[in-house]
């Protein structure tokens, strides 16, 4: 290796520039995943086995020592060291911290407490850490939150709908989520603002810089009481590849997402699929058919698997499993319980509620969605799956398991 | 009985001014129908079920004779005869009869070989006959056929798309069914003749007279070239309950029906709910979530076993089962071949090929419905999606069986 210097005192030097209190462990965990983040394009899925199984420190000591690594065939080995190894910088590193330091943006982890777990759900092409602008602490309470995305070409009608959807849901508490874009996201992010609400801006480029340039105010404003992340470092320009990965954590981040606005190939539609791969929910807003803006939403909502299609705020609301806001309610009624209250429950309800519950007559979800919101192990759902289809209350397809709705 | 003349002689006379060549069993037959259509409202399932069981001579008959309908409850048969029995009236049938010969009005029964065999898929409910103005032999062309229906007080937006639905699907050779209402209706039946195609009306009251009285010219376009049909007698208003009615005859009557702006509330859903309850292809035309217009054809396509999203007219070949539209193709191709295509693949396809095609990923459809598409016998189609849902090849829901989408 290129003499690049893994100790305690070149992490305590790099991290200097963000003045934070360290241990020694933190200290040297925090360098290497700055590391790995330097090294790596987002979504590198080998990066993502090698430090999941290894943990960033050892993958990196075992970059460094050029020791093969198991988790990899041989070709991935050693196509992954070619790809990390150019990049290897130590002053790429420091020029990321120093400038993380002097935007006021953070380095936010897996050992963070606030570290959202739902980003997890990416496996091993989950981000290696995010860089962040604003309230950190907020990341913890994007479950729910909704994405709100569409084109940068948005029309007046996707302009309205994307603020109005946006102000009524982030009024009601629920983060509303977008990729800072000008159009829609622009619009939601706005919204969302002026509603007195929460917003995340993910970016594609370092978290530092606005992107795109006309949105510095907006950012800056999101920043202000919101979260404005990216888990590409400080420093980094947005590229095609980081615009798609972006999509990826916007879907991720979020409990569900919807597509205002969408020409046939929008980009939107990446982070649509991305949000139905993950089993997330998924909605679209329709529009005129004479609109070209629409021929997207309407393509989500028309495939078998499909998109919601969503109309109001209660629409996202059914989408994120919350109940419809009652007038003049100050914020959203959780359908079924919180994590808490589901473990309570178990004593009261048996599993094959608790499957049913995880279970929605609209939306496929597939078996580590459904034990996710249930709480219980896989396994043990894919049986009562099972058991479940055989009497014919559920139904499974190609967007995974549903209720059987009884009286249509 | 109040001395109505049930003789051959009678229905002679009275079918005079229609200047028919007519045996005397037709005579017979035909006069019946005629009083029956005047004795009971569309829908009437007591009638439906003594006709279908005894036909209408000898039902009409046994009434005459007050002598018990084995068919109905003592109950039923009771108040059935304390609906009809005031109705009935030889001045009132002739005058029905002396309207349809000076205004061009046939009847059209069940031994007519134009007689549309749809309609049968009412049960109870189908209609006693048709009484038509303009083209009937077309009745036997309207499989495939598409009812355009939605709102009156349709928006330019709806205007626009209705006519453009109806002139693309009527110009290529599908007919256009629809209720000669103002609005949608109106649009799509101008459309269609415009596009010098086959258009249908289906009105309330009694066909030798428009409604509304502000569409007399276009139904006398509609009846010059296509077909202004009604279930009820010449000089019959049209009534809500026959509106209602009407709707489940153009749904019946229809390969598929598709919404195109409806209120919340419209009697477009009415229609639609006909056209779902019959295993007919459903589709709505989505528009900008703050029309109002357009909230009908969105709740037709968020709910469950919903409406199929309408964009293009491909979209409506789709649902009626035809392949898209190549550019300069005169007329639409069918996917599967028609009945005597399937009767000569017999020896090619096996059964579970047939039930396959008989299916959609998309609409839902009942075991009677499968059968009648696969030209099988319903037992035989059972046991085969029986079979097929265990290979997990078939789903079944509310709304039916459908094919499982392997690659969603």
């Amino acid at each position: 290796m290129t003499g690049f210097d893994l100790s305690v005192g070149a992490a305590r030097a790099a991290f200097a520039p963000l003045g934070l209190d360290l241990s020694d462990e933190e200290a040297l965990y925090r360098h290497t995943v700055a590391v790995w983040c330097q090294l790596v394009e987002p979504g590198d899925s080998a990066a993502g086995r090698v430090v999941a199984s290894l943990g960033p420190v050892e993958a990196l000591a075992r970059l460094a020592a050029a020791s093969p690594f198991a988790e990899l065939t041989a070709r991935e080995d050693s196509d992954a060291r070619k790809r990390w190894m150019p990049r290897l910088s130590a002053r790429a590193v420091s020029d990321t911290l120093r400038i993380a330091g002097a935007r006021g943006v953070r380095l936010v982890t897996r050992h963070d407490p606030v570290w959202p777990q739902q980003l997890d759900d990416l496996g091993p092409h989950a981000p290696m850490c995010l860089w962040v602008r604003g309230d950190a602490a907020a990341l913890a309470r994007l479950d729910p939150s909704v994405a709100v995305v569409g084109a940068r070409a948005a029309s007046g009608y996707g302009d309205l709908v994307a603020r109005e959807l946006a102000a009524e849901l982030a009024g009601s508490g629920i983060p509303v989520v977008s990729g800072g874009a000008y159009g829609i996201d622009g619009a939601a992010h706005r919204a969302a603002l002026s509603a007195g609400g929460l917003t995340v801006a993910l970016l594609a480029g370092g978290a530092e810089r606005a992107y795109p340039a006309g949105h510095t105010q907006l950012i800056d404003h999101i920043a202000a009481t919101g979260i404005v992340a990216s888990e590409v470092p400080c420093g980094s320009a947005p590229t095609k590849w980081r615009f798609l990965q972006r999509n990826r954590l916007i879907a991720a981040l979020s409990t569900a997402t919807v597509v205002v606005e969408a020409g046939w190939r929008s980009g939107s539609l990446n982070t649509a699929g991305h949000a139905a791969a993950l089993g997330r929910g998924l909605g679209a807003v329709p529009g005129p058919i004479t609109s070209p803006g629409s021929a997207g939403t309407h393509r989500l909502i028309r495939d078998y698997g499909g998109a919601a299609c969503i109309t109001s705020p209660d629409d996202v609301r059914e989408l994120l499993g919350l109940a419809a806001a009652s007038r003049g309610d100050g914020g959203p009624t959780p359908r079924a319980g919180g994590a808490a209250e589901r473990a309570e429950d178990r004593g009261r309800t048996d599993d094959t509620t608790r499957v049913r519950d995880a279970l929605s007559a609209r939306i496929g979800r597939d078996a580590d969605d459904v034990a996710r919101r249930a709480g219980m192990a896989v396994d043990e759902v894919q049986a009562m799956l099972g058991l479940l289809r055989l009497e014919g209350a559920v139904l499974v397809g190609a967007d995974g398991w549903r209720l059987a709705a009884l009286h249509g």
